[in-house]
């Protein structure tokens, strides 16, 4: 175990959903001495200092690292390479540099070489969001019973990944540790495909004639409304891991679209065993997923656990805006 | 307004989720003055007497039926025309038949041959329920703030249509009343489409190599455990839903690959603004969801209203088994 504080300063660059949950939950939990921020735009930086989520704020984060025993990127991914050439002179001997990217091989691309030698580079992913944005939607609860993956390159220092770990562990997470290569294509399959389909829907549905369309939302109960909610999800942010996890995107993709050409097929021939057949083996998983512990109740009977299972998609905050 | 109770005596043909559902909620609501019911398998007649689901309960339909001024169908749509072959001569006059299916041009095709000229045929469909099946999972509830649709054929008796509305709004559903092909079209891309998809990426997930498949169960907080809920929904309703939603769900689903297959090229060529526009515009739906009551609320700290958003797709009673 780590003495608390587990770190003396925090530094995040973008204060959105993820960063500001972060803030308030390291400081309701004492695993941080100071938080201060770095953030774009001067309403967000405002925001920051208003609700208490960092003592000071910066838009240059080049300041913004400086004395920071640990600095946590929590912007989208496309402004990584930017903000790693910018700060990477000015982090501190001995900090610990992390961030909250969705995809971790374009991260440790992107980010590495900017990386001084006497620093210690842990790229992470925490799987916890929900479908808002923004500082104010930040609530130190959002890493309960979630999982980080850390995913530090070969070599990396083991005490700052466990000093890492226990930020983690400190808010409430469970922490894994994984190759980025497979924590790529895992979550392509768990986060990136699910999203690019609820987005294709929602965007199929809003091209149908406009009295169709409006039913369409009133009668959303039917199932395309769970769609709608990942689809709102930033837009930003999801470009971002598109073209930042493109081969593994393509791939699962490629097998979905194969997948359902099958059953479109037995439709159109009214193929009914193939149907049921497929319906049926898709149980299995979901009963493997319960297990995991990652289902949550959906008894309306259970309001208590049935919002368990409500934040959606492993979300990094959102871009600082 | 009609007195109550509604009707005397109501028939459940088929005793799943809405089945036992609406048993409960007519019962709670004094709106039905004796519950009976038909299911093919011992075990469940057992249950639905053990429940005090129904006062009396039949393998034989046409049994069943002797009597009730409401008739129900709440099997799963494939079950249809032999049910209503059955029931056609022992419907009592002046009576109303009714249904809970989500598809409605095939019941008029396959039950409308079988109604005596005395008899008022209603179809209907309440856009609710869970991913739970049987007679046990059935609760008062479950209709409270939800659609239920009827789509009486043109020159239905205008008070029948009215007594079956009331007794929908009596369980705290919202009535509208349209076409039948109206109708599947919309569901095709509210409910059928989504499922069909949920099925798919789940299936899709469980080809993975098996140390993949995995971990998409533990990380799948990621987006794709609200699809493996869905995907958890009766196999032989659905199997049936899209045996006979041929047409409607073929149409959407073509406009879905040529929507996915569009954004497939923007990643792979990486067109970024492509993607971005792309998401952006799902929002106005996303907002046109909420505004028409669908959306609940997904923010943990208010789980009464994450709960009400739980009950997912427009599931009839599974089947009866």
């Amino acid at each position: 175990m780590f003495e608390r504080p587990i770190f003396e300063r925090m530094c995040l660059i973008g204060i959105g959903l993820i960063g500001s949950s972060l803030s308030l939950a390291v400081q309701r939990h004492g695993l941080v001495g100071e938080v201060v921020g770095c953030a774009r735009s001067e309403a967000t930086r405002q925001t920051a200092l208003d609700l208490g989520l960092c003592s000071a704020v910066h838009a240059d984060p080049a300041q913004a690292v400086g004395g920071c025993d640990l600095v946590m990127i929590c912007s989208p991914v496309g402004t990584y390479a930017e903000i790693a050439e910018r700060i990477g002179p000015h982090l501190r001997e001995g900090s610990i540099l992390s961030d909250v990217g969705s995809v971790k091989q374009a991260v440790i691309r992107d980010v590495g070489p900017f990386v001084p030698d006497h620093v210690h580079f842990v790229p992470g992913h925490p799987i916890a969001g929900t479908e808002k944005s923004g500082p104010e939607a930040g609530f130190a609860e959002l890493f309960e019973d979630r999982w980080a993956i850390l995913t530090p390159p070969p070599g990396t220092d083991a005490d700052a990944v466990q000093r890492l770990a226990a930020l983690w562990q400190g808010v409430g997470s469970m922490v894994d540790t994984m190759d980025a290569r497979h924590h790529d294509r895992v979550l392509a399959m768990t986060s990136h495909l699910p999203h690019l389909i609820a987005y294709t829907i929602v965007s199929t549905a809003a091209d149908l004639e406009n009295h169709e369309q409006q039913e369409v939302a009133k009668f959303s109960a039917g199932g395309f409304r769970d769609f709608t909610r990942i689809a709102a999800s930033d837009p930003v942010m999801w470009r971002d891991i598109f073209l930042n996890n493109r081969e593994a995107v393509l791939d699962v993709l490629q097998r979905f679209n194969e997948d359902i050409t099958a059953l479109q097929r037995a439709i159109r021939w009214g193929e009914g065993e193939v149907l049921e057949d497929e319906f049926r083996r898709t149980r299995a998983l979901r009963q493997g997923v319960i297990e995991a512990h990652q289902a949550g109740s959906f008894d309306p009977r259970e309001p208590e656990k049935a919002s368990k299972a409500e934040p959606d998609p492993g979300k990094p905050g959102p871009r600082e805006s």
